[in-house]
C-alpha cells in the first residue's frame, strides 16, 4: 500500500535525521555562562527572558532581575516573583517608567547608574546563576549608561558560569558583538495597530 | 551651561513624545482574545509564551498548556506549573519528542490529533483566559494536523475573549494570516555553534 510505503519512507528519513542530529549534539559538550541579548521591535523580549528566569526558579537555581525602565508599572512577573519566589530570585525595579514618561534626563541617568551598580553586585555574587537586566538597552541607547563600561564588565568581570540576559530594542552593536546568544524579535503583526489596548497577562 | 541646555532640550523632546504617545494609547480601547504566533529560527518562542502563561498565573487568571512535541523532556516550566500552579494552569504534555526522535509517523499523527482534541476542549472552556499550544507549528508542518481545520476552529469557534498562543518554527502562512499578533524570533547568534550544549534554565 502506498500509505505504508510513505510512512516507511518518512520513518527512514527521520531515523537518518536523528542519527545526524545525535552526532551534532554529542559534539556540544561545553558549558558556560552566556551573555544573552533579546532585541528587536517585536514582542516577547522580556517575556522570553522571564521564561528563563522561571526555569531557573523551577530548578531551584538562584537568580535575579533588575528592571532598568519598567519600575513604574506593576507586572505579573514582578508580582509572582516578589510574592512567591523572593527567596530564590531577587527582584529590583529600579526605573520609573519609560524615558518619555519621566521627562527628566538627569534623574533618568541617576536611576540607570544606580540600577547598573545593583546589577554588577548581583552578577558578581556567584550564587546567582542568571541575572536579567530588563530593558537595559533603552538606558544604553539614551547613553544613560556607558556601553564601553557594560561591555568591559561583561567580558572581564562576569563570573564564567553566570548567565546574563539583556533585553530591549536597539541593542548596541558593541553588545551584540560580545553576546553568545542573540535573538531579534521581529514584529510581524501587532494588535495595537487594530485599536486593541495592552491586556492583562499579555503585555503585563 | 551647555549641559543644562542639552538636558532641557531632551526633557522638552520627551514631553512632546509623551503627548503623542498618550494620544495614541488613548485610542487603543478595545479588548479581545488574541491569536498569538511565535515563530522563526531564533530562541525564545516557547520561553516568551510561558512568560505570558506565568503572567496569567500571577494575576490569578486560569490558563492551560498543551505541548504537542516536547513531552518527552522534563522542563522547568512543566515542573513549576504542575508542581505549584496546577490549580490555575492545566498542563498536558501530549507529544513524545521531536518527530525525528520517534521515527513513527502514524503514532506521531495519533498523538498530534489527541493533543488537538484536548486543545479544542481547553479553548472552548471559557474559564481559560489563555491556552498555549506549544510547538503546534511542528505538527502542522508535517501535516500531522490539518491547517484548514485549525484555522477554521480559531476563527469560528474560539471564544471571543480567549487568547490562544501557537509556537514553533515554520508557522504556516494560513495561520499568520488570521493571527492578531505575530513575532518572528530571528537567530542572530546561537551558542550551539560554539560547541555549547543545552543548559539548565536556558534551554529547559
Amino acid at each position: 500500500m502506498a500509505d505504508t510505503d510513505d510512512f516507511d519512507r518518512h520513518n527512514k528519513k527521520m531515523a537518518k535525521k536523528k542519527l545526524a542530529r545525535d552526532k551534532i549534539m554529542a559534539s556540544k559538550t561545553g558549558q558556560k555562562g552566556l551573555v544573552i541579548v533579546h532585541t528587536g521591535k517585536g514582542k516577547g523580549k522580556s517575556s522570553a527572558a522571564f521564561g528563563m528566569i522561571f526555569r531557573h526558579i523551577a530548578w531551584g537555581q538562584a537568580c535575579a532581575v533588575v528592571q532598568f525602565i519598567k519600575g513604574g508599572m506593576e507586572s505579573g512577573e514582578k508580582k509572582l516573583i516578589t510574592g512567591q519566589f523572593g527567596d530564590i530570585c531577587q527582584f529590583y525595579a529600579m526605573g520609573e517608567g519609560f524615558t518619555w514618561e519621566t521627562q527628566d534626563r538627569s534623574r533618568d541617568i541617576e536611576m540607570a547608574q544606580a540600577a547598573w551598580e545593583k546589577a554588577k553586585a548581583l552578577i558578581l555574587d556567584k550564587n546567582n546563576k542568571m541575572v536579567l537586566l530588563d530593558e537595559i538597552n533603552i538606558a544604553l541607547r539614551y547613553d544613560y549608561l556607558d556601553i564601553g563600561e557594560v561591555v568591559r564588565f561583561l567580558s572581564e568581570e562576569k563570573p564564567e558560569m553566570t548567565h546574563v540576559v539583556l533585553t530591549g530594542r536597539n541593542a548596541k552593536p558593541e553588545l551584540l558583538e560580545i553576546a553568545d546568544l542573540a535573538t531579534e524579535m521581529e514584529l510581524v503583526k501587532h494588535p495595537f495597530r487594530a485599536g486593541i489596548k495592552a491586556q492583562i497577562g499579555v503585555e503585563f
